[in-house]
């Protein structure tokens, strides 16, 4: 019997049957009342996430389309921007940046290393930037860096701030207002626990100053008609969008306001808490500097002796569920188990159990129980 | 009561309760086997339609989307292209071009005519352009261009002819390789009859040549990244796609095919003139040249006196049917019923009904029951 693969990857995440709902029920058609109050509702919860009330674009896109509004939308070619790396996501945006003509300067971090503020502003003062171009969680890495820190010291250089926030919205606290942030960019598909399809951007009073001045081409994604038809008495999309994605945003965003904000950090935190005790206690050890701020996803290093692809696949092959293998530099070495989104305390224990049934398969020396058993403390131990 | 509005607008437009399942099913894994199957019978189903082997790329984004990354892929800033303007969609390609810097050439016709052959030719051979912009179905006129006679002037001329074909392809019949067509896009949410969220472009090898040296900026749109991953052994999205757009695309090319495009070309055809007949024996008369072709939406100018916003508007509060208003020039003065997709005889018929009565109650003359009797007749004689 073909039973759905039970994602444990960091995006897209399960969706909650509500979702799948919404997204399967009659489409709203795209211009008149019904469609406008569903794009104003998702866009008030989103603003509400991001903790401002500056425009928050949605675009039908990948996350990627998102990041890409934000280097076509405010800078001209031959323009400096700062991208400090540490990870794919991070070379992701200055991918971005290069097809874009801009001047791209790099801190070249190892993978799994934590972005440091005094970095960021020793660089920006030997070489000043228009934007410093963040990614809040590096999935590639699990590694959540500290946008605040980073972004006041990017602020202090007078360089705008945007920030990928992809797969960290909704899962870390965001503080657009509270940490100066001029783009932020994140997705339907990752703590949200919508389908795949929708983006958005949080944009600055500053960030619409470069977009007037921007000379890079763009048209699907150029800010400015999001704007417009949002301003319109029944908002609106420029182009026709993915409707049921955003029907089941919508769906998505009610389940997650029933509980708020606060009450999501706090499940991501403790969810993560008990992923890395259970590997431990596997005897297994985390990747990644300051892992204990990895809410989304854990990255763990591979025993000696085995290969991290094949844990994954062996994983996926034998009990359907899908943990994400390593990237660039990282593949073979290290897998990733995703816990951002629709998760909760059995959704950990049943990836840890198949975790310890795939290493015993596999040849590594596993105590049956431990991992299970550590998360059952951390459970214990939060009630 | 609550019940979802009708759709006989020119898309998106209704949706089959198969697809609505499948696409409120469990998201399918974007890496991995499963979807390299969903993908590749997707690209093959949609290579069929367009009447080609080469590459068929499939992007999340609208319509408007997949035009755009013809523009970012295929040029250089300053490169001419050729533009017949003849209505709001062809507009859009022009304002894509312009937005990429391209230098625009137009030939400029009332909206509703029918681009001729000979006048591409004319222009082309007075001042060459590297590629001639077309619409096949504008949708804001109803006019379906005859792309192969235009496309055979634009390649004596040596340019490449870029199609918009969103509104057309699958509804009328479209012959990439037989047309000498280089670039043609078409979206999911039309005469395929799956929710918005997904464009595609078939890329001919001269494109491919073009893209090989165009110097504008892309990066989501990259061609080239979704070639290669589809070349992987289980095909892929570059970025995460719109997953559940995709199945329900899958389904909804399932049924598609349960007949065919010569029939779903005949059926277009048939529905069509059953729309034409039953509004012209209302006394309405039609807009836009060789009206016959127009097998995806038929426009008619509002009888004198009338404001077809207001019939629109009517027809969607008293009846919940929702037609398209004019655009542009035509505001006010055309309306638009759209009748590709996933429709049949009654969803005319019905459709008529609803015009008959709201006319009837705007103080227009109507003999009751006549759009629908000559509907009928149409129906009757093609049996």
């Amino acid at each position: 019997m073909d039973r759905p693969e039970i994602i444990l990857a960091p995006g897209p995440t399960p969706v909650p049957p509500e979702v799948y709902l919404a997204q399967g029920s009659p489409l709203v058609y795209h211009r008149g009342p019904a469609f406008g109050r569903m794009l104003r509702e998702v866009t008030e919860r989103l603003q509400r996430l991001y903790r401002t009330d500056r425009d928050v674009l949605i675009f039908t896109s990948s996350g990627t389309g998102g990041l890409e509004s934000a280097v076509a939308n405010c800078f001209s070619p031959g323009e400096a921007v700062l991208v400090p790396l540490a990870g794919y996501f991070a070379e992701r945006f200055a991918k971005i940046a290069l097809a874009y003509g801009l001047t791209v300067r790099t801190i070249d971090y190892q993978w799994g290393q934590t972005v440091k503020a005094a970095d960021v502003a020793a660089a920006l003062s030997k070489q000043p930037a228009k934007a410093v171009l963040l990614t809040q969680s590096e999935t590639s890495t699990g590694v959540v860096h500290d946008i605040e820190s980073i972004a006041r010291a990017a602020k202090e250089a007078g360089a705008l701030v945007m920030v990928d926030a992809v797969s960290s919205l909704g899962a870390v606290p965001f503080d657009f207002e509270g940490w100066g942030i001029d783009v932020a960019v994140s997705g339907s598909q990752k703590a949200l626990s919508a389908s795949p399809g929708l983006a958005f951007a949080a944009v600055s009073d500053a960030a619409w100053g470069a977009q007037g001045e921007a000379k890079n081409p763009r048209f699907y994604f150029d800010w400015t008609y999001y704007k417009q038809f949002f301003a319109l008495p029944d908002p609106e999309n420029p182009w026709t969008p993915a409707i049921s994605v955003l029907q089941g945003l919508r769906a998505a965003l009610e389940l997650y306001y029933q509980d708020g904000p606060e009450a999501a950090f706090a499940r991501h935190e403790l969810l993560s808490r008990a992923i890395k005790e259970g590997v431990r206690a596997l005897g297994l050890d985390l990747f990644g500097e300051d892992a204990e701020r990895a809410w989304t996803v854990t990255a763990i290093r591979v025993p000696d002796g085995l290969d991290a692809d094949t844990i994954c696949a062996r994983v996926r092959s034998d009990f359907a569920i899908i943990l994400a293998p390593g990237q660039g530099p990282l593949k073979g070495k290290v897998f990733r188990i995703g816990h951002l989104g629709y998760y909760d305390r059995l959704d950990m224990i049943r990836g840890l159990a198949a975790l310890e049934m795939t290493l015993e398969r596999l040849g590594y020396p596993v105590k049956r129980g431990a991992a299970v058993a550590a998360a059952e403390d951390v459970f214990a131990q939060a009630e």
